[in-house]
């Protein structure tokens, strides 16, 4: 094994357990909205009608599960996108990654403060939490990107200027898109909603590569 | 290392970390399961043989975890048997993908749902609850191997056409049978776990490769 | 890269998936052990002596999740140990692995029976079902040996009698001493949680390498 | 493929499987912490105000999860550049490894015994109890530390003795410092807090590399 290939295996090691690191965290996370959905509490006489018309009644829970569900995913999909363009890693990146996934840590509370609250009087304050969270995490996307951008040595040879514009200009939108959804809320709950839903349906829709 | 490696290393790595995503889901899923087996809460002066007693008559717990691990656990055998054929991801691939895990994460909650109503009267409906999720997860698949043999450039050069035909055919009976799974339900909630009890059981006895 | 080693690459890439999905549910499984460690429920006016008081008064729950947290540890390595000597995978070895996995994912259930019926009087029972799930992963275990040693096609070239010998050899004491835990209870629940005990501390200072 | 990139890949793989297993363990329990934030139960005729305060109350806990959550983080760091080093693992390595996992998943417990008690009259033993647990991780890693240099067959060639003199060096103040924090709290349950802060405040302004 030449010695260049082996330098390039350990830096490969090095990326790849901080990304198998977030993996993990990105994979409990995302799994763990599914604990948002709560089994309704009827007694034993309940009628099947009943049951169905309970769970049919906790439609907030569905919704905020596959609003969350598909927005990690796009975090998840975007942290892959970064970085597969980074070839080593040093302290201020592994901070900054770690802030990322301390937030997607915290989206399935702030998704549950939406399932509990969305049909109360407290929905806007609660939906404004929930934005708040994503403007925090597009927040710590910019950082990552600053902070990977801003070291060249961090990224792999032959990443060209045009990929690193295009990313830049993309990931521009994510901070004012969430605040909008933030202040939206004291409009309607259902803004904050709207705006998130759209950005993952569109996601889906537009995106012909990642 | 030659370019052509260099380029193979690179689009391995590409499915790599959405595997290694997928199975952090699948993992987490599948262990949570064991969250719907809940501890008897008898007072401190109960008897060994009440405590055996109360272990013996939560068996629907039992038959639920064990319905819905061997469940997920040939859904994850499935969904490697295709990632092993797929040698890129596109956007549309990410978002099918995604579905699958979403619908996934929910199956400890539709679990839920039959082990704490399989001995009431709402029985039907939580067993059509149960049997829909796994309709929904079986579309998701067929989805999935649409999208993989649609674009034959996600593909791995070499697979034949012997192996897409044959996976085509044992996949289309995913849905008609979850379909009847849950219809059963309405006969019989007892419909629905048979017909997912020896749809795992088939496939461990009767499967000679995978 | 040559025929060959590209057969090896697409080799260890299968069974790769399979350790990768396993130690994910190990990975789960064993940290969730540490969710049966309760915080006491003391009202706003305890005294930090009665908080630590009853702390260390709940010490059948450290006990319960130190024992199983080394077992489950014990347990993986015997599984890594395993895969270690396995080149290739077929659907009897999954079925067992998943069994393997699933009973691996009821010990944080069978430990928290114990933990919260250790200092009542159905303590014995709760024990019994403890030792037991540990005597059916067991006996998975003897299952995935014979799996893997009946078809020689599944393991590694050049691995030698020998080893699979030792192995054998030592695998074969499992079953019985986790018989002798589950019997045992009906002595006392201590009984149990001795010879689990003895087990671990015996492996982490007798063995010399794995 | 070479003898000895043979035997280089196979070393590899063993310590790739125990440090995949070990990120499982770090990511689940670092995912949980977020499990100490709670959704206030409020009825559905709180206003959003009254939410936004509620909110705002339970700043122990977002206190509580930051600090645990990047404290974990320098742990995972820590052992990531620890295992970096390493080439092969021996039964002493697994073991104290598997301590060192152990006590890691109890670190939501003993953050949620302070997020619970630190506005309580108790918070004194909460908070001596949640730096305890960081002085017997510190000792965890002090043991890894020690049997990886003690039996130098398990370091990767080339590591250099000023390396190691400046692991050994930069590590011998974890303990100690975790003693002070442990300690401190029979002073204010503040002091115990504030050290942890300071630490992983230190870690990610100072670090210039890991």
């Amino acid at each position: 094994m030449s010695k260049e290939s082996a330098l390039i295996r350990a830096a490969e090691k090095e990326t790849g357990r901080i990304e198998a690191f977030s993996d993990g965290v990105f994979a409990v996370a995302i799994t763990l909205l599914a604990f948002n959905l709560q089994v309704p509490k009827l007694g034993d006489a309940a009628t099947p009608g009943q049951l169905a018309l309970a769970l049919a009644r906790q439609w907030p829970e569905y919704l905020g599960f596959v609003t969350s569900f598909f927005t990690v995913l796009i975090m998840w999909v975007n942290h892959h996108g970064v970085f597969r363009l980074v070839q080593k890693t040093n302290a201020r990146l592994l901070f900054v990654n770690g802030y990322l996934l301390m937030m997607t840590a915290a989206v399935p509370f702030s998704t549950s403060l939406v399932t509990q609250y969305l049909q109360s009087s407290a929905a806007k304050a609660a939906c404004a939490a929930y934005g708040g969270v994503f403007v925090l995490i597009s927040l710590g996307y910019s950082a990552l990107w600053h902070v990977v951008t801003r070291d060249r040595t961090l990224m792999k040879a032959g990443v060209s200027e045009t990929t690193i514009e295009r990313i830049s200009r993309s990931w521009r939108w994510g901070p004012p898109v969430y605040v909008a959804a933030t202040v939206g809320a004291f409009v309607s709950p259902y803004v904050t909603i709207a705006i998130c839903t759209i950005l993952w349906v569109h996601w889906s829709i537009v995106a012909k590569e990642f």
